[in-house]
């Protein structure tokens, strides 16, 4: 080498490390960007062109509706209505959907379930629960739109649902608080003797597309809070956290929180179904029902501390953790060992008919981080970590369950309830993501007065450390999410062309109104831009009845390209009505009201959008 | 200098250089991290600890309700309820917020408009008109509550409000369709003859915080589509666009675009107020209106190119530029012309008792985009600028209003209909950042079906050339929104604790149930983690009623903490209610239903939520 090269290189490489070390600073903490923001700014972003990887799944609790958001960028694609009316899509006020709902104008919605094949997200439906007015219903991933919805009876809330069996053979709901059958009226006195702890398993037919109420299970007058099913290994089995096992009547707060294990129930729904159809139930109100107390075998229960929230079964199906709320534990629990203890009938106690497992033969390890409070939910990733919500220190523990080690934490913001990985639920999760769904959001966005929205945090898991990357505002309150890939999700956009679906117009000639009676019947089509509800009306876009008529309004939206969307909104008439390309929807109501009222499309569609529009003409009774 | 040094010198730099280009390029073209991608990531994040610098307030359309967004980050930072029952808060399930909707399920929340003092949002009130059912609605902004709600007569859907006056004297709503008076039954062959075009007045009192009907003018039988108000010189004036001059009663999408040029209707609410003043109205129903037939003057029409969708004043009040939805065409108008012309009596021609200006008067200029087309509104930055969207080439367009000349041209995706620039419709804009309203998003984001979402696009406006970056999905259907800096909104958190509340009780010892006839009355206390109905009964949170009764169940929330709610939702009763810190709020039913219902806290309020619990008991009748 040529001496004088010597001092020309050592600059170079000297030039390199002050520059790297200057360009590494100022990325690090540079006035316009710091090191976590700068990255998590990249990590989140999604340009206009590309998608989301993951659906985020999130129920929209007492809003009733379904939440979907894309992550990483964490928008809010939209709010699927599933137990409340919205006039945003005219759920709720067509005729099917009206009918569907039942009267009712809310519900709670806690649980969104993905069905399952093997063990995994299939991307076919979601079920849904209703803690408020005690619905399941179910949506088509084709469409976002519920199919179905099934009142479950002898229920308090079906807080701990829904939740599948790894072939979706069977949903269970269930019940959070205990009632009556019957909901009869009782006192309260009488508690441990009239009230019972209901669980409803409900089955789905693809075909039919129908959710039935296979049977009922009249557990003890606990409060049941969340659940799990088992996988591989412990397919067959399902997995209940209560409390309240004081079997107080008032005042929870002190009264149910006494004792320092409440119970998981643990139970085999391969048995119960050998139970049904041998015959061994009651048949009350027409419903099959299990009563341990008479018809034993297939449910156990497991001490669990004290008055644990969530309980998870582990990826491969080993293991179910259970989060002592109000104990700062987290217990592993193996079914193994509690085959074990079955076979052997270890029992210590009777519980209402049901055997009570040992603890200490059933539990592996408890798990205790140091001044972490409130452990309530447990999600899991690709690399056999857990991770557990812990809502009173808001954090987010990372830990082996296999060793019990507890590797990493994480603040979250605040007052985390259940948490989510990416298929973290599945026999596969995936790893990369998880969201915390927190309680609290306090001062995190921008205030909108008394009523705060909760918080979601997305957490980068792929590394070693968790990275909190983003914190988005949701609107009350998402109990749980699930995290499905995208490519497993394929929707439809349009509705396809049938000709024989009953009520549809697909040719502007046919288009007619008929009366029968007093029933007034339109056959009609929604177009760019315009109604055409008789074909052979001097004024095509005019309905006129007359007071006191029934009027069914069937529209058809003949313009099959995605996107395009018409409403119908009726003017001082308070209804609404939303068609999709290629759909037929119907609109009944009583023409209760005389007069002039302007009708109109809700969706903007076409440059002619404003013009589309008529008049409903309702002439008065002599 | 020693000469040794000179190639270390050299070196040093060349490294420097070396490394910068190294990390320039990295940056800009880095596998992770594209240009564009990177700075617009950045642009729009905002870490957690910090908040947006601006709210968007934006119309939910057909959902009835207020999406609250925070600028840049785009995050929805809250669903507030105004036209729709909202379970998630328990609006239209309280006693007060039923009544306010008046039976009404929905709206159609078409414009929000922010209160004014001298041109300048004030922060303190939110106006919103339903476009369905014909009411108005004004939200305290200190709470992000409806305060007040005002049916509206004789209209049929004020589409082309709420706009209103620099000092916030008036709100206006013209109706969009055409109506009889009272909506009395009417042929459509009568059209010309019996239905009128009513415009409202409508005052809003900030001491007893009530909508008030100050009058109403009977306008043409066209259809009324956006209006704005006037500014500094103008601000004694407001303009309103008209499509359907053709006054055509069916089939608008060809029928009412026959006509060249519709018209801009120009008033001064000055000399509207002094005719109410001096008796110059018809009493009609109990209301005072204007016939221009009658009562001439005030009132001013001026043709405008074809079909104009939206119309809106510069920001120095000089100008009113209307865009030609169906003439590829921005016509600028100036008020100083108008009033010369109107000064001078310069009438081409009268229709329905008012005076048309001519066209060439009033006009300053066209403006006409190469191949631009579907202008529908204006928005305005700090700079001179006029921004325009164009619905049916899909972009924004940046123009200087004093000369007509085109500066920049950007695509957003798809098809605008409003848009909003920050502060763009005050005396003060403030550039910085623009959001443009798309009616369409296509395949912007998953899919959730064929009901697609809407799509907000940030551009940021702070350079020569406009920059879209960032793209989020909306539920349907923003029609127009605002962007008011965030220090100009100042919201509480708690109620304040004001012991003499009707119907509140702050002690716990205070809390009771009392029986008048067949009605009861609980007046209770919320608080973590427990409902005390009566403090002296066996059961605190139970009530026990009988069947038929009309129940009140008064709450109030005692927990003075922010972020600290509650809720109280009766299972399988179809009720539900949420009390903020410090609120008493009412719920009001008729227990038709025996037998025994729990009831629960509805929204996660601290480690023993699960345990806030009670039971409704409903006596049967004998």
């Amino acid at each position: 080498m040529k001496k004088q090269l010597i001092p020309v290189l050592a600059g170079l490489l000297a030039g390199v490390l002050v520059a790297t070390l200057f360009f590494a600073e100022f990325t690090t903490y540079g006035p316009y960007s710091t090191a976590g923001v700068n990255s998590a700014a990249e990590k989140v972003y999604v340009p206009l062109g590309e998608h989301d990887d993951y659906y985020l799944i999130a129920s929209g609790g007492h809003s009733g509706q379904l939440y979907v958001y894309g992550i990483p960028s964490m928008r809010r694609i939209r709010t699927v209505p599933v137990f409340t009316p919205d006039p945003a899509t005219g759920y709720g006020f067509n005729q099917k959907t009206k009918e569907m709902l039942g009267g009712y104008t809310w519900g709670d919605f806690h649980h969104p379930a993905l069905s399952l094949t093997e063990g995994e997200y299939d991307g076919k439906w979601l079920f849904a629960t209703d803690v408020a007015n005690n619905r399941i219903a179910v949506l088509d991933l084709k469409t976002f739109m519920v199919k179905d919805m099934l009142k479950v009876p002898n229920t308090g809330g079906p807080h701990c649902s829904a939740f599948v069996t790894e072939n979706t053979e069977y949903i269970f709901l269930p019940t959070r608080f205990s009632v009556p059958f019957g909901h009869e009226y009782a006192s309260l006195d009488d508690y441990e003797k009239k009230f019972k702890g209901v669980m409803s398993a409900v089955t789905f037919d693809e075909e039919t597309q129908k959710l039935e109420l296979a049977y009922q299970v009249a557990l003890p007058p606990y409060s049941y809070d969340v659940a799990d099913t088992g996988k591989g290994i412990s397919a067959d089995w399902a997995v209940i956290t209560t409390y309240n096992t004081e079997l107080a009547t008032t005042d929870l707060e002190i009264n149910a929180s006494q004792f320092d294990r409440d119970y998981l129930v643990l139970f085999n729904w391969r048995e119960l179904e050998k139970k049904i159809e041998q015959g061994e139930y009651d048949l009350i109100d027409g419903i099959k029902v299990i009563d341990p107390l008479k018809h034993k075998g297939g449910i156990y229960l497991v001490p669990a501390a004290k008055s644990p929230h969530g309980v998870d079964v582990t990826p491969d199906g080993k293991y179910f953790i259970s989060s002592g709320k109000l104990a700062p534990l987290l217990t592993v629990f193996s079914f193994e060992k509690a085959f074990e203890a079955i076979e052997k009938e270890k029992f210590v106690d009777e519980k209402f008919g049901i055997p009570v497992l040992d603890y200490e033969s059933v539990m592996v390890r408890e798990v205790n981080p140091e001044n972490a409070l409130g452990p309530l939910h447990t999600t899991f990733d690709d690399q056999g970590y857990a991770y557990s919500s812990m809502f009173i220190s808001s954090e987010v523990i990372k830990w082996n369950y296999e060793t019990g080690e507890v590797v990493d934490r994480v603040d979250v913001h605040y007052s985390p309830g259940h948490l989510v990985a990416a298929e973290g639920d599945t026999k596969s999760p995936k790893g990369e993501w998880l969201v915390s769904l927190n309680k609290m959001a306090k001062d995190n966005f921008l205030s909108v007065g008394p009523s705060h929205p909760e918080s979601m945090q997305l957490i980068d898991i792929s590394g070693d450390k968790m990275e909190v990357v983003l914190t988005v505002p949701v609107d009350p309150e998402p109990h749980y999410a699930q995290i499905i890939s995208a490519d497993k999700i394929n929707p439809i956009h349009v509705f396809e062309k049938d000709e024989g679906r009953p009520n549809s117009v697909w040719r502007q000639e046919d288009a007619r109104i008929e009366r029968k009676g007093n029933e007034v019947h339109v056959y009609g089509i929604a177009m760019r831009s315009k109604y055409i509800f008789d074909a052979n009306a001097k004024r095509k876009d005019v309905i006129e009845v007359e007071e006191g008529d029934r009027v069914f309004i069937h529209l058809t939206n003949i313009d099959l390209d995605q996107d395009i969307t018409h409403g119908l909104g009726i003017s001082d008439y308070d209804l609404t009505m939303e068609i999709q390309p290629g759909e037929t929807v119907t609109l009944e109501f009583t023409a209760d009201k005389a007069g002039t009222y302007p009708l109109y499309c809700t969706n903007f569609c076409s440059a002619l959008h404003q013009e589309m529009k008529g008049y409903l003409l309702v002439k008065p009774k002599k």
